[in-house]
């Protein structure tokens, strides 16, 4: 057996996430398994370096999987993009130690949450932002980021329900990047929990709109309460940009 | 009643082109007319710089129309822009002098024709372009397309019948350019006849791809025979970039 890790590039907007679940091969996981069993004739089970949500993008998922098979690096990702939906493309595929695993091994995720800030439509890339036409305080914005840097508990900026399992989590960085009317939110993390960067992205929004104070973080860092931090924003704006080892 | 001037962006994928046809609303002119006779009360007529093809794209129509309404231009624009599908954005809206018309007074109009040459799947533009995976030989594209430049019959580079209309066109730049593994084929022009720009297109990717010789292209010139020039490219590719008054 040969270990192998890819760099997965998706528009998820027609997906149901990255992973399987059960009969429903509408997933990014099902869809490259389902070629890589073509191609192979059996069975193949692939890890990505963690889920993402229905609708949500991906410039680089990293992915690994263990096959036996005579084609080279290069033969194995043609035969993926010959096969895989044309809003699914393997980037780079290289040979790893075989001790790798996508998602045991992954150190830091960047995500970037993409909003486009006018009453203009963005035709073109309209699968890809979440659109809100008021004025927003982006000083404001760029001064709150700061605040979900470092080490916290961000059990309140998630949709995670009581668990046993750790839900700290460090910030390396939090960032308010403006293109023109784009507004970038990129966050660069060691994981993210369900729904985190949906939900900062949504408490960050709320501050531009004047809405909520950036008091208002640490309070849901101090008390741990959903209810108390911004709203979840549509899937469509978060992108996986990439996965460091 | 004023005069307004306004430019268009679209993505053209899901609709059956620029020009309203009898009851199918499915296009971006009846699109256009619905939001402003919602507006007025009333059917309004607006006229685009010319027809865009189903599931042609544009950065920017132009079109011309007549209304009498106390709105501001900014009044009017905004109130497009809130009921308009989020595939179609007014850019610009503009008070025009009296004579003006979009199609009437058009002088030039740039197209591009855009190609993926690669064999990993662009996943975010994929509508805009058209994948071609096949080495092509750019330098011979280059120097073929300027056999376009000029003024010629490009009847049979057209999908026009025996027509009693003149089917000279001038052609002032036809350039091939590339980013990174995109190719794209650009051209402005006083005018260009029923899928002038794909055929024209389609016939220097087959001599990118080696399958015909430039000379290929004065043999339709001169026999202004459409089965002699290359295969009308699919539309996602080609976009309107603007026109010129």
């Amino acid at each position: 057996m040969m270990n192998y890790k890819m760099n997965v590039r998706y528009d998820g907007t027609k997906y149901d996430g990255w992973q399987r679940q059960g009969n429903t091969q509408n997933t990014i996981q099902g869809k490259i398994e389902a070629v890589l069993g073509k191609m192979l004739g059996h069975k193949v089970e692939v890890h990505g370096s963690g889920r993402t949500d229905k609708g949500v993008h991906a410039i680089s998922q990293t992915v690994s999987f263990k096959i036996n098979t005579e084609r080279s690096c290069d033969e194995i990702m043609g035969y993926l993009n010959e096969y895989l939906p044309e809003d699914v493309a393997v980037t780079e595929l290289t040979e790893a130690e075989e001790r790798f695993h996508a998602r045991l091994c992954a150190k830091r995720k960047t995500y970037v949450y993409r909003i486009w800030n006018s009453s203009v439509h963005n035709v073109f890339e309209r699968n890809y932002l979440y659109a809100v036409s008021e004025k927003l305080n982006i000083e404001q914005m760029k001064k709150a980021a700061k605040l979900f840097e470092g080490e916290h508990d961000f059990l309140g900026f998630s949709s995670v329900k009581k668990t046993k399992k750790s839900t700290i989590r460090t910030i390396y960085k939090a960032e308010v990047i403006t293109f023109g009317d784009e507004i970038r939110l990129v966050f660069e993390g060691d994981g993210f929990l369900y729904n985190m960067v949906r939900i900062i992205s949504g408490t960050l929004l709320e501050i531009g709109k004047g809405i909520r104070g950036e008091e208002s973080i640490n309070e849901v860092f101090e008390t741990k309460k959903r209810t108390l931090a911004g709203e979840t924003l549509p899937a469509r704006g978060l992108t996986l940009v990439g996965v460091k080892y």
